[in-house]
């Protein structure tokens, strides 16, 4: 197999075909939000993030503390997305030769926070020098019922929580020259961004039973990570624009409020499909959150959008941060 | 605490006191080659680093294939300095938005030799643009007993494998410009640098019963490394500077052959100490792989380099590749 273009989703194709393996103790490979292997009774997810200057953050508008918090909430989403629990890190740390060591002081500061936060113990890492600030995170999970992307069937119902959004205009806002701490209101859109809350706790309530039959968080924004739910389980899915939950804020401070949902990314809520015989119980969990069901699958593997009562392809677009 | 420099060594040391952790299911944390945590009645292991373009290789003069191959090589080899088996990798690339898609195939090809090789299964991980390419590899290994860096004792005996400096002595002469299959002589120097075998069977071998004391694998240097047993178990060492075993080729072609076993890192051979009832049984699983006594541990918190019957501290220095 060759490669013939250098896109993120390309080289995860080859890599998934060249590396595909089925070693025992090997539950879940390339693929998903996170790998699962076997461990006696239980299943390991680990999961692996790379966040580098420049290219996911800025310097000038990331304050080292939230992004010391966000370097391990990343990864942690993805175990949430998987209905696990998060137990150890790994932190790898490329710092340039200037770096003031308050700005270290305040990354770990923050990593430790949310270490504390997640229940997530640091186990080791490595720290060497770099041009650019780089971290690499690695999260150990540990679960009895792993939920993956690849089980939505057509009929089941599309939930998201949270609001979706946030974190793509408050980039936008960072982008614009606002700094985080001048505009209170627009505060929440940038701590969606600068510092997100991954859904540990919903997570793990919706894969006991389990009462979803896939999950995901969203990173790549909704239309990316709804197409990559859709992929792996073989079907297609409608969704309804005026379903898509947006907060005031979003909506007081964005002229393009929807794109920000379908096509931002780094909301980190999840997205996830429910048999209707659950929606129920997950409607009775809704209650200590906020979640709205956005669509439902479908057996065409397409994914359209409804506006209007007008059914239209949703248009696909990634999202870059810089 | 308070950050006074940005050394690796003082962020390690700061990370450890404020992330110390008594958490159960927790064997080993910050601090040795790699983490290790129990899962049922094994241990697993966790090791992870960062490979950085223009900080740990250049592109201009590492085949891309081989750079695969080290980037899982050299966390293999933590896995190897704690006597267990090397089982699971994650796989975090960052790519320059140029960077041609030959290289990354080549890249892969590498990988996917080593992992292979060293029966380590690819199974997840990230890809993202980035200014340098920035690779950040997980490994999860799987053992019963684990060797750490803290059993050495007063009159336990220092063994080395392999020969020491080929690694450096190899980047110095990459950085005068020869490239590899230019000269088949010097290319045994530029291999050790370019593509380095850890020592997973040997390691595995010592670890049996176990034979050795303590165990790290040389990535920073004989000096450095043995500084870093030294610490970890509380006591001191003396070597013999004769004893430090240089291949011929370092010999022929490096004017300061002992500097670079000293202080050269990248070696990626096994350094260890063993009881001194335990060496029969080393001595006879050397005589598979080439092992050095080059010293032994004494009471005193100190390192003595022996020359000419003479003994002196060794000086400390550290490594750094550009």
């Amino acid at each position: 197999m060759k490669l013939r273009l250098l896109k993120e989703a390309e080289i995860i194709h080859f890599v998934r075909k060249e590396f595909f393996s089925k070693e025992k103790g090997l539950a879940l490979g390339i693929g998903d939000d996170a790998a699962v292997i076997r461990a006696g009774t239980k299943s390991l997810i680990l999961t692996k993030d790379l966040l580098i200057e420049n290219v996911h953050f800025k310097k000038s508008f990331h304050p080292p503390r939230m992004l010391g918090r966000k370097s391990l909430a990343v990864n942690v989403s993805d175990i949430a997305a998987m209905g696990a629990k998060s137990r150890f890190a790994l932190l790898g740390l490329g710092l340039p030769k200037n770096t003031p060591p308050g700005f270290v002081e305040s990354f770990f500061e923050g990593f430790k926070a949310a270490a504390e936060n997640f229940s997530t113990v640091l186990i080791g890492g490595d720290v060497c020098r770099a041009e650019k600030v780089t971290i690499s995170v690695t999260v150990i999970g540990e679960g009895r019922k792993i939920v993956t992307r690849s089980g939505a069937r057509p009929g089941h119902i599309i939930y998201v929580s949270g609001h979706l959004g946030n974190a793509a205009e408050g980039l936008a806002i960072l982008k614009k020259g606002v700094r985080w701490g001048e505009d209170r209101e627009r505060d929440v859109l940038l701590k969606a961004f600068l510092d997100p809350d991954p859904c540990l706790k919903l997570g793990a309530a919706l894969a006991k039973g389990p009462l979803v039959s896939s999950m995901i968080d969203l990173s790549d924004g909704l239309s990316a990570d709804l197409d990559h739910i859709c992929r792996e389980s073989g079907c297609g899915a409608e969704i309804e624009k005026e379903c898509i939950p947006l907060s005031s804020c979003l909506k007081k401070f964005s002229r393009r409020p929807y794109d920000r949902a379908l096509y931002g990314g780094e909301d980190y809520q999840l997205l996830f499909t429910v048999p209707p015989e659950k929606v129920p119980a997950v409607e009775k969990i809704g209650r200590g959150y906020c979640l709205t069901r956005i669509g439902r699958i479908i057996r065409r593997r397409d994914i359209f959008i409804i506006e209007n009562k007008k059914r239209r392809p949703l248009i696909k677009r990634s999202f870059e941060h810089f």
